[in-house]
C-alpha cells in the first residue's frame, strides 16, 4: 500500500488539482458523498445572493428579461449538453428527474406504439432507481403496457422484438455498476427498441456520449455530480430526430410555442423547449449553473475525459486499500472491480451480512453496514449507506467519488479511518448501532 | 378626490401598516406587480444565504435530517393551509402549477370515470389561463374526454350532468375577475360535478375555504401573493375525503409510502404526500417559506379577513382615482367594478382598443395600453401589460394591489403618474411604443 508521502506526491503531480479550490468544504471532512449531493461551490453564495437581493429583491419582474431568467432552461441546458454529448438545444433544465422521466418515458411510449403497436414490454431492471421504475409503473398501466423487470439477467440478452422501450440508469445507484451505453444502444436499435437513459449518476462523473451512442432519450439529475445544490432541478434531453414527433403530456405553458401569446390552445414550441412545464425555480436554477459551471472549468484540463482518468485511479486505490487493509473483517466489494463498467462509486458489504437485515425507518436493529457508516461519519468521513433487501440484496456502505474536489490523500485517509474503525471495533458502540432516520 | 395628505392619514391609520416592514423594495419604487412576482421580504436573502452556505455547504448531506429538508414540503404546505382554508395535512408544496394541474386533474378525471363513467366533458372557460386548459387538453385527448370552453354564458348555468370535472381559475390572471366559489362547488356538487380549482392569483390575495366551501382540488402558485420568489414551488390541495382514493400518475419516489425503502414497486403515500413526486428544489423553497411569512404575520392584526378588507380599500380608490383624473383620455375599467367579484388586482383598457392591436413578440406595434405601461414603468409604477385576442378581449394593463406592503399613499402617486402619462401624451415616445419581450 502508498504510503501517505507517496499520496500527497499523487496530489501534487494531479493536474487537476486546481479545480478542488472552487469548492468549500469543512476543514478535515472527507468527503465522498457527492454522488448522493455535490458539495457546495465557493461560488454559489454569492451568485444566489445577486439572485434573491439584486434580480428579485431591486429588480423585480423585469428580471425575467433583463437577468434572461426566461433563457436559463435552454442556457444551462446547454452548457449541460456539453458534458453528456448532447447537441446545443436538445437539453434543458426542468422539473425533477422524476417528472421529467414520466415526460421521455410518455413521449417513447407514443412513439412505440405507433412504429410497433403490437410490443406490450417496457423492460427495466428490478434494481433500477425506484422512482424510474414507479413512473413507469404507472405508464405502463395507463397505455396497457407491461413492466419487465431484470433480476440477474444481462439486459442485451433479454431485449427482443416484443420490447417496445428499454428503460435503464446508467450507473447503478447501489452499486455504481455501469452499463455499456453504446452496446445496448446498439443492440436495441437493431430490434427496433426505444432507449431512455437515467444519467442521475453518470452526468458529470463519468464521460456519457447520447448522441455518438445512439441513443432515444435521457433524463437526469442535478443535484449529484453537477453539483447544483440540495434539489436542484432536473435535466431532460430527447434525440433531435424525435423531438417534434410527440407531445409530451405535462403539456405546461413554458413547453408552448409562444408561452406569453396566452393563446387558449396547446401548440408546443419546436424541439426540446416542449420538454419545459412550468414556471421553474430561479434561485435553485441559478446554484444549478455555478455547479454546472464547476464541470465546464475542467475543460481547460482535458474535461470529462481527465475527470473519469482521475475517477478511476482514485477508486481503484480505493479499493485495493481497502482490501489490503480491511478484508480480514469480512468486508466486501460490492461494486464491479473492472473500472470499464463502474460508475464513480464504490460500495461495500460484509460477508455476514448478504442478506442483511432490515435497517432505516421502522427497522428492529442495525446492521454492521450501517454502523461502520455512522463510526465513519462521526470521524469526519461522509459516505452513505443503503439497505439490502432482506434477500438477494446485501445492505451497503457506498462510497461517491468526485475527481473536481477529492484527492488521493483524502482516500489514503478515509481508509485509515475505515481500518481503525473496524480494527477497534468502534462500529458496535451503541451510538453508531441506533438507527435513526436513513436518506 | 382625497389629497395626498387623506392618503397619508389613511396610511398613518392603517392597523396593518407594521407588515410592510417585513419587505424590502427599491426607495420610490410603486409596485403594482405583486401577482405576477411577489416582492422579496427582507428575511430572505439571509435564510437563503444561511440554507446555502451552512446546511449545504458546511451540513451537506446530513442536512435531510437535521435541516428538516425532508419535511418541508408538508410544513411549508401546513402554512399555507392556513391561508387557503385547508385543513393541516391536506396540501403540500411541490412542483410547478402546471405539473401539479396534471396531477389534481389527472386524479379528478378517474374518480369522474369510476362514479360517472358516461360523462365526457371538462368543463373550464376560455378565459382561463393557458397552463391549465393546455393540461387539459392533454389530459382530454389521454381519456377520450372532451374539454367545453366557455366564452361569455355564466359558470354556473353551463354545468350539467353531462360535466365530470370542473376546471376553473379562482381569479381570473387578465381582468381579476373572482368566481363565487362556495356557490359553484355547491352547483357542482348537487350535480355530481368534481371541481378542480386554480388558485394562482387568490392564495395570500383574497379569503379562501377550500374546506368550507366544498371545493375538490385546487393547486396554487408560490411566486405570486405568496412571495415566495421567482418561480418558487407550487401547491396542491386534494380534499382529506379524496386524497387516498386515487394515485396521481406522477407517481416519483417522494409520492411513495416509505420512499426510503426504495422497494421497487409503487405504493402511494397515504394521503396528500401522495402528490409529491421528485425531490424537491431546497433553495427555492427556503425563499417560498420566508414568503408564506410574512403572510402568517397578519395574523396578528386580522390575517387574511384583515388583508382582504385592505386589498378592497385600495382597489375601490384606484378605481375612483383613476376614472376621476383619466376618464377623459378614453381609460376604461377592465375588471368588476363589484369588490366582492374582483380579486387584488385592477385592469384596465383603452376604449380605442377594444380589438386590440397584436402586441408582444412576433408583433408590427404596440398598443397604447402597452406603451403606456411603458411609460408608467419608466417612472417606476410597477404593473404590466396583458396583450388582447385581437378580437373580443383588449389589450390591458395589469395592476395588482399587495396589502402587505402597498399604502394608500402609493397608489394615489400610481394615479398622478398615470394621469401624466396621459395628459403629456408621454406614452408616445418612441421608447415606449417600441414593443419588447413581454413576460
Amino acid at each position: 500500500m502508498l504510503t501517505l508521502q507517496d499520496c500527497q506526491a499523487l496530489d501534487q503531480a494531479d493536474v487537476l488539482r486546481p479545480l478542488k479550490d472552487q469548492f468549500s468544504l469543512p476543514p478535515g471532512l472527507i468527503y465522498l458523498d457527492g454522488n448522493s449531493l455535490g458539495a457546495m461551490p465557493k461560488a454559489a453564495p454569492e451568485r444566489v445572493q445577486a439572485v434573491v437581493k439584486q434580480q428579485w429583491g431591486n429588480d423585480l419582474i423585469q428580471s425575467w428579461n433583463t437577468a434572461g431568467w426566461v433563457h436559463w432552461p435552454e442556457q444551462i441546458g446547454d452548457k449541460i449538453a456539453k458534458l453528456v454529448g448532447a447537441k446545443s438545444g436538445e437539453l434543458v433544465v426542468t422539473d425533477s428527474t422524476s417528472v421529467n422521466a414520466f415526460k421521455v418515458l410518455s413521449a417513447a411510449l407514443l412513439m412505440a406504439k405507433q412504429d410497433h403497436p403490437q410490443r406490450k414490454w417496457v423492460l427495466s431492471e428490478r434494481s433500477n432507481f425506484p422512482t424510474d421504475l414507479y413512473v413507469a409503473e404507472s405508464l405502463c398501466k395507463q397505455h396497457g403496457m407491461q413492466l419487465i423487470l431484470l433480476d440477474d439477467e444481462p439486459v442485451s440478452s433479454a431485449l427482443s422484438d416484443q420490447v417496445a422501450v428499454l428503460l435503464l440508469t446508467h450507473v447503478n445507484y447501489r452499486t455504481g455498476a455501469m452499463h455499456d451505453m453504446a452496446a445496448i444502444n446498439a443492440k436495441a436499435k437493431s430490434l427496433g427498441v426505444l432507449t431512455v437513459w437515467d444519467l442521475a449518476h453518470s452526468a458529470g462523473a463519468v464521460e456519457v456520449d447520447l448522441q455518438g451512442s445512439g441513443a432515444d432519450f435521457a433524463v437526469g439529475c442535478g443535484y449529484k455530480y453537477l453539483n447544483g445544490g440540495p434539489g436542484a432541478p432536473a435535466f431532460v434531453w430527447v434525440r433531435d430526430d424525435w423531438a417534434d414527433r410527440f407531445w409530451q403530456p405535462l403539456s405546461g405553458w413554458w413547453g408552448h410555442e409562444r408561452p406569453f401569446a396566452f393563446t387558449p390552445d396547446y401548440r408546443p414550441a419546436a424541439g426540446i423547449a416542449r420538454y419545459l412545464c412550468g414556471t421553474p425555480p430561479i434561485l435553485s436554477m441559478a446554484a444549478l449553473d455555478v455547479g454546472v459551471d464547476t464541470l465546464l472549468a475542467a475543460e481547460a484540463f482535458g474535461g470529462m475525459k481527465a475527470l473519469r482518468a482521475k475517477s478511476v485511479a482514485l477508486c481503484q486505490n480505493f479499493i485495493e486499500w481497502v482490501e489490503q487493509s480491511c478484508s480480514v473483517h469480512g468486508i466486501k466489494l460490492a461494486s464491479p472491480r473492472d473500472p470499464a463498467m463502474r460508475g464513480s462509486q464504490v460500495s461495500w458489504c460484509f460477508e455476514s451480512e448478504n442478506s442483511g437485515q432490515s435497517v432505516g425507518s421502522g427497522s428492529e436493529g442495525a446492521s454492521q453496514a450501517y454502523a461502520v457508516m455512522q463510526a465513519l461519519i462521526a470521524r469526519g468521513v461522509i459516505g452513505d449507506f443503503r439497505a439490502g433487501d432482506g434477500a438477494q440484496h446485501a445492505d451497503l456502505m457506498r462510497f461517491g467519488f468526485t475527481p473536481l474536489y477529492l484527492g488521493f490523500e483524502q482516500v489514503w485517509r478515509a481508509v485509515q479511518h475505515l481500518r481503525e474503525v473496524l480494527d477497534q471495533r468502534e462500529w458496535m458502540r451503541p451510538e453508531f448501532t441506533k438507527v435513526h432516520v436513513v436518506t
